[in-house]
């Protein structure tokens, strides 16, 4: 039996490339393959003409296995079924189980609509059917062409991964899974240069937000042994799937609460926060204190601290962070002033400027960075930044490099960093 | 000159055929040469194997002018540099505002650092350069090959999008553009019940966070023209390129202030309305008051309303929004509180349930939602509904099945809806 190297996905549907609905299919196999160490070799999204399907399936099929999606509708537009029987010389049948359904689902209709209606549930003759459980349209295995044809809704296709995936391991070739070590909190070039990664070893990098996921492979177990070790030791402040999920596992552990107090962000730390389900559990509320007056009125920053330091400063977001802490209640604060651009620049606070501090009963923290990276990214990097400040303090141990060493702890009377 | 029937979009990355990263070019370029009246004739997405690039690029390059993205970056692996150069037969070369950039950003690191960080500022000799704005690596365009290069981050692609579509439009046919209709706050389901459509008018949707952006296209002018302004005169409160924009627009012009009081949507309220540049000379703050305890505290909501009404009622919205206004002083404020789930749902208030305020001096209205879609959807769809129930109150025009016509105006001793 011929084992190709790696799969192909080819997806058929011009409201893709009109760009009325967005490709799901990609990322869905791209993931689900890397899980079963098979590779993705190459993806391909083409409008619904007929001709252009054709050529693609026959120049993918010198190369890969064939994963199909869409074209199996009602309508003369899908074309899949009549593409793939001429490929395969021979004619369009009814697969009776998918009949009866389409029979059963529309009895009340007229002659003309269930004509049109039983249109989907045809395969090419001879081929292997993959039931779809939700929609109408059977997908199919079709050996001789190593391809499979599945529905063009994720939904439908979804259920039907797991057949599919069986197919797929006796036809396609399967390495070993990769390692996957997401490092937050520093660049990629600053990561890099603390890495020596032995010749054996592949790897690959994903950016996160502020961060880097990387990709771990090597058919030489010991080497990648020990040199994810040697990672997850250097980088194990910096290790975790993502940072707020890690700060409300520890502070949900501890019974303690959070709350911000955002300037530049305005808003995003809490959404993030927020994003997860049952965050209500530890996090208090955050105060988006965007206008001067209102970090007055809401945070009690001191006009004194707005006027001789400014609103982008240290002890600015210092008296945030307390002001937060004490207004809310809550155990910890995160506050994050700073300039996301693109105007409000100056010589020695630049677009990019960030300070972000971190207060507890007792004990306030600050950094100051610089993110020159437009607006949506720097604000994105410094909601993890704050993130990070908070997460040294609740860990008490530290990165080199990383942002997580970059908060320093300040005292009563020293507000310098 | 050569004119292109169409575009092929050619994403390079292994991240994305390895399900690291989720393609954004495909749907973000389907939409953009749509707008344009362009085609997208295929999208092919490969990993970064130089000899795969190069037979796709030549492939394509018979039917298509090409879209390239990825490969541009500091690593080893990016090699699009390399391979449009070697196509070209010209060596590649650093761009001097790039090794510019490049130097100032990383002055302080050592020599192979930054030696490798150059890597990203070189370009294939003789080339157009399209200046990248965000990142350090340049976009070029190749009139030879058909071909423009773009930086692999959809961030730094998107202020690309001018310059491109520029060099499309002398080398891509185009079809009449169609007439684009965003239309907020109502469903399709909804929107389509109300439409009738001619026969020679074709109708693209695509989905809004809350609400349909129509493609309506027709060779016939006349049908077209007398369709879309029968949409525009019954829909008219509710076109617009989008809500946030408009609050901005109309608030500034009025030096009028906005205030949030947001619980369940945690801050994307705020998020949303400062992503927009100067957004500070109108938005005041948002008091993001997740727990009861901060309503009462931060909004003053009072404890009574809390017990006998709970916070997702009514009355919690219309105190929230109050005490949002009055405590940062705003001239309007909007409120959301609801359960956004997966969990907190009961059968009187089930999870998808929301009620949204607004509020200004003698006046507050008020509107329930039931959205359920789901935590993200609903947070999402829950701020454009806050978002244009302020815009139906600074309008004082409706629309008919809408979310800018659910909102009723609340007197100080009725709190029933």
């Amino acid at each position: 039996m011929q084992m190709f190297p790696a799969v192909a996905l080819l997806v058929v549907g011009s409201e893709v490339t009109k760009g009325y609905v967005q490709d799901a299919h990609v990322s869905f196999f791209a993931e689900a393959l890397q899980a079963e160490g098979m590779e993705l070799g190459e993806a391909r999204i083409l409008p619904d003409h007929e001709e252009e399907v054709k050529k693609a399936i026959l120049d993918l099929h010198q190369d890969f296995f064939i994963i199909m999606t869409g074209g199996l509708g009602p309508t003369e537009d899908d074309k899949t079924v009549d593409i793939i029987s001429d490929l395969l010389s021979v004619e369009p049948t009814l697969h009776p189980p998918a009949e009866r359904r389409i029979r059963a689902v529309f009895r009340k209709k007229d002659k003309n609509f269930l004509k049109r209606a039983l249109r989907q549930g045809r395969i090419p003759s001879g081929v292997e059917v993959i039931e779809n459980k939700i929609g109408l349209a059977p997908g199919f295995f079709a050996p001789s062409l190593a391809l499979v044809a599945l529905p063009g809704f994720p939904l439908e296709v979804k259920p039907m991964w797991e057949t599919v995936r069986d197919i797929l391991q006796k036809h396609v070739l399967q390495k070993p899974k990769p390692i996957i070590l997401p490092i937050w909190g520093i660049g990629e070039s600053d990561l890099f240069s603390q890495l020596e990664i032995p010749e054996e070893v592949e790897v690959g990098v994903h950016a996160l937000p502020y961060g880097c996921r990387l990709f771990v492979q090597s058919n030489h177990s010991d080497v990648l042994r020990s040199f994810t070790e040697q990672i997850q030791e250097k980088f194990s402040a910096c290790i975790m799937e993502n940072p707020e999920q890690s700060i409300f596992e520890i502070l949900k552990s501890k019974k303690e609460t959070l709350a911000f107090a955002e300037s530049c962000t305005g808003g995003l730390a809490g959404k993030i926060f927020t994003d997860m389900p049952g965050s209500s559990e530890v996090f208090l509320g955050s105060l988006v204190c965007y206008h001067n007056s209102v970090k007055k009125n809401v945070l009690n920053v001191k006009e004194s601290t707005l006027i001789k330091y400014g609103a982008v400063s240290q002890q600015t977001a210092l008296e945030m962070a307390e002001g937060a802490r004490k207004n809310t209640g809550a155990t910890y604060a995160i506050s994050w002033t700073g300039i996301a651009g693109p105007t409000g620049g100056s010589l020695e606070k630049p677009v990019g400027t960030l300070f972000c501090a971190v207060a507890k009963s007792g004990e306030t923290r600050v950094a100051k960075f610089l993110f020159p990276l437009g607006r949506k990214r720097f604000r994105l990097v410094a909601v993890y930044a704050g993130y990070l400040g908070l997460l040294s303090m609740l860990k008490g141990h530290s990165c080199s490099r990383s942002a997580v060493s970059r908060f320093v702890a300040i005292g009563e009377k020293n507000h310098e960093v």
